[in-house]
């Protein structure tokens, strides 16, 4: 039994996500885009805004006839005409004179600036005072000043967050090509396992991974797929695989990967079309024996059956994956992640690449990171963690005050 | 045209959150819990595990059988046999005797650890040595060791992330109670906006407003209502806000707050059913002109119309009021935010709070917050941030090199 896989650096494992190919793309209705991955690049075909417009409720006018204007010696101005919101003005705007303008109307012809109607008084029903005097371009967002038409303004890969499907809101983009959500297949493994809906004998647990997963499956971007529960059977969890591959753009397999049942997962994954098993092992811990394989271009994960090694192989590896294949730019990726000081030493083995739970608190103004330590078929360890942090596998423990990055969990 | 509304402090904003009652509950199956707010409380009715567990392949023993054993002194024991997955062992293990259990295998009695199976040797069928001691509980998860029956496990107002749907699972919640997502209707005012279909001519813009906030509502949990736009009128706007207000639990109307249209915004906001103008102004920039009522306890808001501010006061008012209406508890609330060096000085009004996007950047492992300054009516100014920083009403701005907390946009 001393006969161990050899492991893979976690590094290795990650490039070879550039094996599988990215899905495929479709459209969809603009008030659908919040969160999708753009597929396409986004070209200013318009310039942003379209007319010159005043940011401020006021009086339009040319920057020099206010030159000079002050409390003691303001600017008279002959009122030429008032601009209506969402027109465009028939008249234009000489020296010496102005016209009425609301936040958002069109500069008429001859203007370049607004004055604040707080910095004006009503002489007469043609004439007002203007107490301080205007720059070219104050209070005035100018044609194309936020885009300029034939510019690159989204790129492929990029997430769509609200501003973005403003954004494609003003270009008029009522349909986005956006990448698909890849299907993830998930089948849990195990004779011990039983559905949530039995009350489980002494013996048997009720199935975790599948629900664990999915709600992970759907924070990645993907779209997970349940295909329930098989006994640890090596003709049944092969059939359930050819299904899960029909439907999936990546199965996961929970379970398959203790030493019960490793052989024969590593079998069935052995005898899927065009197969290929790329990695049995993994140096990280929890997740050691994490298997992943590739049939007709599709991966497929042996993942631990402890919940947190589950879990914690899921956001270490898998999301990545489901990343890559949601064509998810990588210079977009969650670059930022909480920094936090430890609260106290944590060692690890030098060799791998450990994940830890941590707990964030927040004294005095910094945030600590306090390990949770716990066996990793505990799920109350996952509850009680707000992040998880990673220690290289070349550092062989971490100290108290050591500053560390968390990704939330 | 001095007479100014009197601002609210945004802190007195915020409380007025309470004003408003918690929306419903609803059941919904397991795999539909991620992310959403959990609405009872939910207490292990089982010990989890409900049996002792092995963590390891290996063999089940009594620890005092194992005392002193080594590599030069193994401890033989006697094989009385192997322990099914899922299946409750009918016999027990006395002192010298072992059996064969693999991870996750329920313990039988008369054992309390697991010798792993690479520190024995198999020397015939009936019989294996043990090179290493094991200590009561090793290798183990015992019955209860993650949750114990009657204890609460998760509280009414946490977010249900992947692990929680996980322990829901555990626990055999088919159906969950949780809070409604509250409907948020959003309304776009103006006469100058056009829907996103349509070309504008000179002097229109098209709707962002209503997409850039439909994206909001969703990521803090709502759900998006678009009542489309109406031009500013005030029988066209009583009448949709009527509208929304039957389908809704809250309604955003955003550009109704500029001087252009605010006189009748506040009408018809005061000719609703059982209404109150509750603030008029807040002292946040940019955003100073939202207005907050209240019609059969149901909260409206009146948004500014420039895009970038629509999103901040979103962001900063908004947003905790669709949280506390979605029963999220505020101890759970988005607590942790990442933290940056500023990488120049900002200078900020005294008396108001001030919101400054920001850029995200990394150099030398240090986070640097660059504050992207540029107009409210700019949308590419919020395309470009990575953030949001909050300068507060008592400080007059910030130097370069101080630590800020970053709200991810």
């Amino acid at each position: 039994m001393k006969d161990f896989f050899k492991v893979t650096d976690l590094e290795k494992v990650l490039e070879y996500s550039s094996l599988f190919p990215v899905v495929e793309t479709e459209l969809v209705l603009l008030e659908n885009t919040p969160g999708r991955i753009l597929a396409e690049k986004i070209i200013a075909d318009i310039d942003l805004p379209g007319f010159s417009r005043s940011t401020m409720d006021g009086y339009a006018v040319r920057a020099s006839s206010t030159f000079g204007a002050s409390e003691e010696n303001p600017a008279y101005l002959n009122v030429v005409g008032s601009i209506a919101m969402g027109e465009s003005p028939s008249f234009s705007v000489e020296q010496g004179e102005t016209a009425r303008i609301s936040t958002g109307g069109m500069l008429p012809n001859g203007t370049d600036s607004v004055v604040m109607i707080e910095h004006t008084e009503i002489i007469d029903e043609k004439t007002i005072e203007a107490y301080k005097s205007t720059a070219p371009g104050q209070n005035v967002i100018e044609k194309g000043e936020d885009f300029t038409e034939g510019n690159v303004v989204l790129h492929a890969g990029q997430k769509i967050r609200p501003q973005e499907t403003g954004l494609l809101a003003a270009f008029g983009k009522e349909k986005i090509r956006v990448f698909k959500k890849p299907v993830i297949g998930i089948i849990s493994t195990g004779d011990e396992v039983v559905p949530v809906s039995q009350t489980p004998h002494p013996g048997k647990i009720r199935d975790i991974n599948t629900y664990s997963l999915s709600g992970q499956v759907i924070e990645a971007g993907g779209i997970p797929l349940a295909f329930g529960i098989i006994k640890d059977d090596y003709k049944n969890l092969l059939e359930r695989c050819r299904e899960a591959l029909l439907d999936s753009d990546m199965v996961l397999i929970s379970g398959g990967s203790s030493v019960g049942t490793r052989d024969f997962t590593i079998e069935v994954l052995s005898a899927l079309p065009d197969s290929e098993i790329i990695v049995h092992g993994i140096s990280i811990s929890p997740g050691k024996p994490t298997i992943l394989s590739r049939s007709e271009k599709k991966p497929l994960w042996g993942l631990p059956g402890h919940v947190v090694s589950a879990m914690i192989v899921f956001s270490a590896v898998v999301k990545p994956f489901i990343e890559k294949m949601s064509g998810y730019s990588p210079a977009q990726k969650s670059r930022f992640t909480l920094s936090a000081r430890l609260s106290r030493n944590v060692s690890s083995a030098q060799g791998r690449t450990d994940y830890i739970r941590v707990r964030l608190t927040e004294k005095e103004g910094i945030l600590w990171a306090e390990p949770i330590l716990g066996k990793s078929g505990l799920i109350n360890t996952m509850i009680k963690a707000d992040g998880l942090i990673e220690i290289g596998k070349n550092v062989e423990g971490l100290e108290r005050g050591t500053e560390v990055r968390v990704s939330l969990l």
